[in-house]
This record gives structure tokens, C-alpha cells and sequence, in this order.
């Protein structure tokens, strides 16, 4: 499994997301819905630095980059 | 014209966004691509500090929650 918060973490919970919820959204609209709900999480806690927010948050986006140009 | 970054700022434009992807998107889709589109955008900016990106993405997370709400 990987390391919580990395970028193949976020592209596993991106490609099972999409999978769980093909019958109901396309991918795009699966994968912003996603990434918004993960981002509202994100900030929202408390624990966590600013900068390892942000980090988390980069590496969310990046995954998404990633998954949205794969076939 | 609102305070760019703030809450009613975000406010506007999820209304805007939402107003003129009516024919292609749902309220929620066109919401959560233009949530994904500012975050992506908000975390490039390396000019800003992170407690300034945090903020600006809280505003856009109580914007949405806001706007989503809303009939």
C-alpha cells in the first residue's frame, strides 16, 4: 500500500472512486467530485501544518494530472 | 466588486460558472470543475505563503458549501 497522502496514494483512491462510481458519472465529473471532497477534508484539519496541507494538496492535484491523462 | 480571494468573491464566480456551463454541466459538476480548476491554480502560486494559500482555499470550500446550498 503506499504512503498516505503521496501522489500513488491519491491516483489508487482516484482510480477506485472513478471504478465505484462509473455507472453514475464520467470520469472527469467523478475525479472532481473526488478532489473536492478530499480538499474540503484536507483543510479542515486541524492537525496538520499549513505546509504539509499544502503538500498534501499538491500531491492530490498531481495525481489527478496523472489519472486524467491516462487512457 | 468583492475582495478577490474572499468568500463572496468565490461566491460569485461558482454563480458565474455555474450560470454559463448550464447547457453542459449540472449545478454539482460545474461547481466541483471550477473548485478543482482554482485549487490547481491556488497551489501553483508560489508567491503566496501557505497560511495564505489555506486561507484562500477555506474561502472557496465555504463559498462552495455556501452556493451549493443554496436553491
Amino acid at each position: 500500500m503506499s504512503e498516505a497522502f503521496s501522489v500513488p496514494y491519491f491516483k489508487e483512491n482516484f482510480q477506485q472512486y472513478i471504478e465505484r462510481n462509473k455507472d453514475v458519472f464520467t470520469k472527469t465529473h467523478a475525479m472532481n467530485a473526488y478532489y473536492r471532497s478530499i480538499v474540503g477534508t484536507l483543510i479542515n484539519d486541524n492537525l496538520n501544518k499549513n505546509s504539509e496541507i499544502v503538500r498534501r494538496i499538491r500531491n492530490l492535484e498531481k495525481a489527478y494530472n496523472e489519472v486524467k491523462n491516462q487512457n
